[in-house]
């Protein structure tokens, strides 16, 4: 057994790997978060083809170091507070290092007996962390995008007495998807991908807290079917992507019951709060989803790529999805204990993300998960009080978890002046490299928004992110070309 | 910035799981290929539910050696010669290790620079490698699965002059697709997803060697254009699953050309091989594919998951999958050297998966990466000059590459009997350990199959593989309970 490789020279290299990522974590914070470069710096940087000669792994690492590095937006640097951050967790690197040298895949039980069953019980730790019932069973998936669109696939498949699988949409009727207008974009790709037209996608009107008005899907909902279309799903999210408002889940469970229409629970982020009994009264009613998406790469501390589908019925995931050529079928497929986790949806190789997952629940424990979440909860929450408290600033929506949406106020000049403003506060806190904040628009309005679900994020660097603001809000303020006349908006 | 982990305690970690990989990989051809458990064995092994209290490093890592790796199939082991291996090569593990420390998400150039730049540069490498024209563009995907999936949404999504990403395919004419009788199992599972329905895929008719048949290709095509459906994409492979047959993609490209149909071609496995000039004859005519899917992780040393999709018109998928909220919106978007990976598929988070890839070419250099692929069709080909000169096997199929597919023959026997034989025969070797082979159906016979295409394996073990086959089908033919009446079929 040999590869062109020298074992020695490999094993010395992955120990020059395992400190450059150690050092690189114990000095992240000393960086900018983002890198100081402009589209096509690293391209022209880099030679237009592939050597024709073979390089040692050090000149790899190095070139890692000083091309790379420099290069990237640092998503575990403490002050990453844009987005929802997906942290590198040391267990989390310590399991995709073993996967990688293991290099199996996880599509047959046979493949890989111990990563197939290593993900069963994987997602059934995270079930019961999450209070979620026995009813659900949960595998992994690449993202939530993915995630989102095989409940959806299901959803479809099993709408009608039409033989979707087989049949096509055409010919039958217009199938209808329902979310509100906070949904996350993976929705609106779903809704694409599976054939249904965005015209068949539902943006239901929100109230003055960002939740879905359950009258309103009510009447879209009937007004559909009067129109001779098909509901066939309602997304809630528990956590939604700008403000992290929360649908009435319960209400919009009892709606999809009467109506008999698939509920899938889009709850990637927040999800992982349901780790606290505390918060729970804010998932009232997600357990009554057909489907949830939970991303332990999101709020988990589990490297990307990890999202667990967790479905009340997989055998509607197998039904649409399950094809076994021959060249796959195994003599273990009667044995009631193995299952091919491939049947669940369309990718057929799938890596071995439950190690990750498996090592950050003990490596945290389910104490120490419930305890990084409290921190984020209260360090995000006294924010929103200090925005809320300050003269000059207004929260732009509720902030029920720890991502805080707010605004610098200019009440004497027009929204469009306002909303420049509050771009020009981010992107001077963004250029002094402390701190990485993102934004958004609600009500058409430009809005500040940070996010505190980083593993690395301490309670100095939300407190510096907030002086950054206020600090940047007055110099600005006071700016001449700000004031200028004609000038900023 | 702290996590609740000691720096130093992981750092000793990643020095010792990087021991751990290293011992693993220079040590697991001493290992049965397969391991020696049943479905439910780990399973029996692991608590109900994640451990209340953290545990140490230390005591994940012991786990992994103790409960995951003897249950793991060894991909990386010499002797897996079943289905198309994926190997862990040094490089791509070094890839791995460090992309997992960045944790970057590349869904925007914004999110992470680098990984954005590496991944365009890289798959232009690979480009090039190739020999594919400059007009292809990549990007990565995690599995040929969704690769396909995209390039097939891109077809459908331009088919028409209907506006299917906002309309739907309800209401449309029935989509056709097409594909030989050979194809992968992923073809079906994008119709699915694609809500075409199954009854739309034409599984066009092989020739004796397994190739599409053009002329039967062009009748099914004009029998759905007369019934009034419309052909949108011919699936056209170089390297069938099962046998690695050749579709004629020169003829095929001719009349997708003729008949205005999107050409896509599955070089998922075989595709690596087109960094030898020498083999490209193979490969003629896919140039001219719309797009075409080559899997580093199959062939060329890359750990899973890395998929490329060339296509010629990125914007095609931008129409079908761009949709860019506000709060994903980012200052550089009117620069030339920007570019959003996300726009062009289903998933907004994407791993760095191209440091694995950079690495793999860098540490092989082209001239390694050749000198791989030669080893493995040399072999593989010396294989099936073997089978065919042997009076008691045949070969079930050409072997064009490094996949042999063959058979014991029982020339007094029924077929069925002999279908057995070769089966008993397939698991006899299997459970001897020094080889995994698999198996396929070729015209409704079983047929053993012996893939040559892993990093590790060594010319030794390939002929250990065939001197194994003939030992265990000796022992058979002379074995009384085979030859009593009435046993064995």
């Amino acid at each position: 057994m040999t590869t062109p490789f020298d074992p020695e020279a490999f094993r010395r290299a992955l120990h020059r790997a395992a400190d450059v990522v150690a050092d690189y974590l114990e000095t992240v914070g000393d960086r900018p978060v983002l890198p100081n470069v402009e589209p096509g710096d690293l391209l022209s940087q880099l030679p237009a083809e592939a050597p024709e000669d073979a390089e040692s792994f050090d000149a790899l690492i190095d070139d890692f170091q000083r091309l790379v590095v420099p290069g990237v937006t640092h998503w575990n640097h403490p002050g990453f507070l844009a987005y929802f951050s997906s942290n590198g967790s040391e267990p989390g690197i310590l399991g995709e290092l073993l996967a990688a040298g293991l290099s199996v895949n996880a599509m047959l039980w046979h493949t890989s007996p111990a990563a197939t069953e290593l993900e069963i019980r994987a997602c059934d730790w995270l079930r019961r962390l999450l209070g979620l019932p026995d009813a659900f069973q949960g595998h992994v998936n690449d993202t939530a995008s993915v995630s989102t669109f095989l409940a959806l696939a299901a959803a479809r498949d099993t709408a009608t007495d039409r033989d979707i699988r087989h049949e096509g949409l055409s010919g039958g009727p217009h199938l209808v998807v329902y979310c509100s207008d906070q949904t996350h974009s993976s929705i609106d790709k779903a809704v694409v991908a599976l054939g249904l037209g965005l015209h068949q996608l539902r943006k239901i009107e929100t109230d003055d807290e960002f939740r879905m008005r359950p009258d309103r899907l009510l009447a879209a909902l009937t007004d559909d079917r009067a129109a001779g279309r098909l509901p066939i799903a309602v997304v809630a999210s528990v956590g939604t992507t700008s403000t992290t408002s929360v649908d009435p889940v319960a209400e919009i469970a009892d709606l999809c019951d009467r109506e008999k229409v698939w509920l899938h629970v889009d709850a990637a982020w927040a999800g992982s709060a349901a780790v606290c009994p505390e918060e729970r009264s804010l998932f009232a009613g997600w357990e009554r989803g057909d489907s949830i998406v939970v991303n332990p790469h999101k709020w988990m501390a589990t490297p990307m790529d990890c999202s667990v589908l967790f479905v009340r019925d997989p055998d509607l995931l197998r039904a649409a999805f399950s094809l076994v050529p021959e060249y796959l079928e195994t003599r273990e497929d009667a044995h009631p204990a193995k299952i091919d986790l491939m049947d669940l949806g369309v990718q057929l190789g799938r890596r071995f993300r439950a190690l990750k997952l498996w090592f950050v629940m003990r490596a945290f424990g389910a104490a120490g998960l419930r305890e990084k979440i409290r921190r984020h909860l209260r360090w995000g929450r006294r924010l929103a009080q200090r925005v809320d408290d300050h003269p000059d600033f207004e929260l732009a929506a509720p902030a029920p978890w720890s991502v805080v949406c707010l605004r610098a106020l200019l009440p004497d000049e027009p929204p469009a002046r306002e909303d420049e403003f509050n771009r020009r506060v981010l992107e001077a806190v963004n250029r002094r490299g402390d701190v990485f904040l993102s934004h958004t628009k609600l009500q058409q309005r430009y809005v500040i928004r940070v996010a505190v679900s980083n593993l690395r994020t301490e309670e100095d660097r939300v407190d510096l992110a907030w002086q950054q603001i206020r600090e940047e809000a007055e110099r600005l303020r006071t700016d001449s070309d700000w004031n200028r006349p004609n000038e900023g908006s």
